[in-house]
């Protein structure tokens, strides 16, 4: 019986190769700052990333997502200038040595990434017909999400770097690139081929931060129960071999 | 040169065996209400649909996220009734045919998936150290988004059903969990093994809507500059077989 049932269980169980490819995507994927080659992205490999973007949930089906590609060196210019005026903004909180820091990030990749991508949200669709939305608004935001993270793991696959730019003034954002009050620019991604992806994290590389422990995000049944040692145990599986891709 | 551009540009792609894996996942994961059987999602399988989860990229390396693992059938009991209100209240702004569609709607799978997950996010945690948090306040709850979408399809390959229930009320909900008023209790899952993944979109087989065509959300440069021909010409290299996958 056992046995029996441990097969219907793997029914639809993708095959190690398969799996293979996805974990490799979630394990190998960077936020691209730097690096970037200006060779342009090729319409084959734009297509398969917006079509991956346009496959992510939606509540409702309502599919709430826009995609503005940009390319003109002038828009990415203007979009540079808000971004380093935002970025000059924010540095002013930090002090001594995160302020040295700060200082040595590299934060967007605008002008050396030859495309560049607004993923927008437009919450007033008529589509989906506002099913799951009543009690949760943001919904139509976060499916939106879901589909910047799919065209990120594409992206991966495909060889593109991906940057995702928040240090931007939203009202600026939306008078350069047309954004009506009635969307949200939820991210401005920059693409293009990289002569690397980074090993780890560039925050953890730079002593920005380090990636914090899973097993301290783990609660049991309530938020706030947590207990090390029941989270340790239902994580023993994942292999040394996992930890190693973690930071390949 | 331009061979040698192609060799250069597609250095770090992945194989055709890595990316059908990838495609494979976004195509074939679906939002799944029913069709939960009752076994177990074993140890080894959640640990990795959480470490992929743990992967996904957040703003400032912040991680915000929590992950509330729900067994107890007295609370998925709960949260249900929790759900069950919401969607009686929901069904009063629907009329006529609309509402006939609504009330056949499968809309969630609380209690018949063996396991449910709150996937939570703290805005005020430390970490992160509020890079790229002064302009886009969101983006602490986009971080999460991103988390539960490579958690998605990580179940995709897995062969775990996933559920989105966004038809609940927050407070209620945040009762039941013991989730504090600074954690925001971003998205309710139901998981567990399925007996069949949907050739399509639940909403789309029952009559609530269809997938809206890729090329009317593409933008050139500035919002709202849409052309369904330049569109299409650069979709034009998606195939028919892509067509096909986006039915299976």
């Amino acid at each position: 019986m056992r046995a029996k049932a441990s097969m219907d269980e793997s029914e639809h169980r993708f095959s190690e190769a398969d799996r293979r490819g996805l974990y490799r995507a979630i394990y190998e994927r960077r936020d691209v700052r730097s690096f970037f080659k200006p060779n342009d992205v090729p319409d084959d490999v734009l297509a398969r990333l917006l079509d991956a973007a346009h496959h992510a949930p939606s509540v409702g089906l309502m599919q709430p997502w826009g995609f503005i590609v940009i390319r003109d060196g002038q828009v990415r210019q203007t979009v540079y200038e808000i971004f380093d005026r935002a970025r000059l903004a924010a540095a002013q909180v930090y002090n001594d040595d995160r302020r040295a820091i700060y200082e040595r990030l590299k934060l967007a990749g605008i002008r050396e990434a030859p495309l560049n991508l607004c993923v927008t949200c437009d919450e007033k669709t008529a589509r989906g017909h506002g099913l799951g939305r009543q009690t949760m608004r943001e919904t139509a935001l976060y499916s939106t999400v879901c589909a910047v993270q799919n065209l990120w793991l594409a992206a991966r696959a495909e060889g593109i770097g991906v940057g995702w730019v928040s240090i931007l003034d939203v009202d600026e954002l939306r008078a350069t690139l047309g954004i009506p009050e009635a969307v949200v620019p939820v991210a401005y991604l920059c693409l293009g081929f990289v002569t690397e992806f980074g090993a780890e994290p560039e925050l953890e590389i730079k002593g920005w931060e380090q990636r914090a422990p899973l097993a301290g995000l783990i609660h049991f049944e309530r938020y706030g129960v947590t207990d090390e040692a029941r989270a340790e145990q239902l994580l023993r599986s994942l292999s040394p071999k996992e930890a190693v891709e973690d930071k390949s």
